[in-house]
């Protein structure tokens, strides 16, 4: 089955959505359907070479513009490419949704289209890299304000994602806080401690900001206000960090080095490059839909048309609806 | 006057806090007074070579543990090297207080012994680097739990201490939230939005994530918990990017650049090394306390007695209490 591309969705959109598309499809074999205005993803698709490949176009006349409230965006674009995307879905002929559009409006649309997992707040997961291995953080914007019962269910979700993805049948969770011992930490934090240490999962307490970056856990959970920052804050002082360096070390230098250097960089751009990780899944709901910065460029949309595919095969919604159905009485506890 | 060190806090005291004094006291004429175990630091000075400098001893004859609850030390060690250090300031016999101990004891011992600026809650600032210029972040982990008033207490402290420090007579100062558009961020920071826009502060708005190592803004300002791992996220995420480059550089490149990568390596570390920093001023109290890592080495201590040394001269304590007090209007609407 296809992967859905919301293809009139993110600042890039549809040029940088078609040719990820076609470089998805291409490479990897992954079926897409590009959704939006036709005639105009009928000529992008001509004019870059992809119309002998497996990707099909499904209309949707609406755009919804990125700074656009959710709300609004629901009431009136039904016939948007974000929507119709996740109606494909809905409808059994599509098995997941790439966006790199409104998240705000991706997220809601999402909700309303396929529904949510019994009972559970949906949220964003990503990945970041370490100098070990990725790290799962769990929630990076979906939830502002949490309740503690969320953030376990963050810890649940977070787990089977990096279980699944990782290649890990025990992820180490942690909980990120401002100190290691039980006491520490925010109202919010201190109660979702006990809760996760019930829970069954592979606790390890909490994590400090500084432990992140280890690697040596594999789900960090946090509300979605506190992970988005940390997403954010990391990827700017990852380019400040950059700049300075690439200034301290001079260019005269840089120059003499030449192209070891340059190549020694650009590979560690590689390892910290947002793009490269492609897109954060929204897990929790009914399906798979993938959410990719709005600036994404085609190799982001490339690698978020992959992770889609490949949590789609491994059925990771399924996963997800079991683990957490197991631990519905956890919740009744928490509520 | 003279800066009052407590001697025995802190993993590497008293040897580490001993040779900062030394070194702060021959480099720029600080007065020191180091307090504890009165015979164990006359023997470090004198070994440390530091016996004919302007370095007094005044005795305490007990340590609070790095684990110990603060309430513990307060009720149990009233003649804690902590207390005692305050105590003094308490009394005018000295102008300031440096601590490598147990933060959460010198926080409570602070309140206790100088009391807090009326209706304030203390707050802990710290100066990140960026490719531009540092940037004050406050609250970086004294207060957990936050109400909306406290944001704004926060960030006229904030504005009062990067003005002083960074000569900077209209600092920019911005809310910590995930994003631009006043509707976005928690609970807390949208009401919080509020009243630094009514502050007559030069509140430029939320800033992002992203945004704080640009340097755009003088002032970030958080609730504690957000700020401590933000602070921590960073100082862990610049010693993985290190790790990470390097190994992306590779031994053989890294031998063949020689001293002068290294040395590009090196004053870049400087850069973003936290020892540099030294310390992070609690601000909000009747008096002057700059909180150190416990891991501080000398260099930090050295840096952390010069910064207490400028702030009692600049009297950042009374501006604070001033800048407070016409505030005070703004706080009762708050309430």
């Amino acid at each position: 089955m296809s992967v859905a591309i919301d293809a009139m969705g993110g600042d890039r959109a549809p040029d940088a959505l078609v040719r990820g598309a076609i470089n998805a499809a291409r490479d990897h074999g992954v079926e897409i359907i590009l959704v939006g205005i036709e005639d105009m993803l009928r000529e992008t698709l001509k004019r870059q070479g992809g119309s002998n490949l497996p990707i099909s176009i499904y209309p949707a006349s609406q755009i919804v513009d990125m700074e656009e409230s959710p709300a609004d965006s629901l009431r009136h674009k039904k016939d948007s490419s974000i929507r119709v995307a996740f109606e494909l879905v809905r409808q059994g002929k599509a098995k997941a949704v790439v966006s790199a559009g409104n998240s705000g409006a991706t997220l809601a649309t999402a909700m309303v289209a396929l529904g949510r997992i019994n009972g559970v707040r949906p949220a964003i997961a990503t990945l970041m890299p370490t100098p070990k291995k990725p790290v799962a953080m769990i929630d990076v914007g979906a939830n502002v304000d949490c309740k503690p019962i969320h953030l376990l269910q963050f810890g649940i979700m977070g787990s089977v994602f990096a279980g699944e993805l990782l290649n890990n049948p025990r992820p180490r969770v942690g909980l990120l806080s401002i100190g290691e011992e039980d006491t520490k930490g925010n109202q919010l934090v201190k109660k979702a401690y006990d809760l996760l240490a019930d829970s069954k999962l592979n606790f390890v307490g909490n994590v400090e900001g500084g432990e992140v970056f280890k690697g040596d856990v594999d789900v960090v959970v946090c509300d979605g206000f506190v992970g988005n920052i940390c997403l954010k804050l990391s990827e700017g002082l990852a380019k400040a960090i950059l700049t300075m360096l690439k200034s301290e070390i001079g260019e005269g230098l840089m120059a003499d080095m030449g192209l070891r250097l340059k190549s020694a960089f650009k590979r560690f751009y590689k390892i910290i490059d947002y793009a490269e990780y492609g897109g954060a899944p929204l897990l929790g709901i009914n399906g798979i839909a993938i959410i990719c910065h709005g600036l994404s460029a085609s190799k982001a949309v490339k690698n978020a048309i992959q992770l889609a595919d490949e949590l789609a095969k491994i059925e990771l919604a399924d996963k997800l609806e079991d683990s957490l159905a197991k631990r519905q009485d956890l919740f009744k506890v928490a509520q």
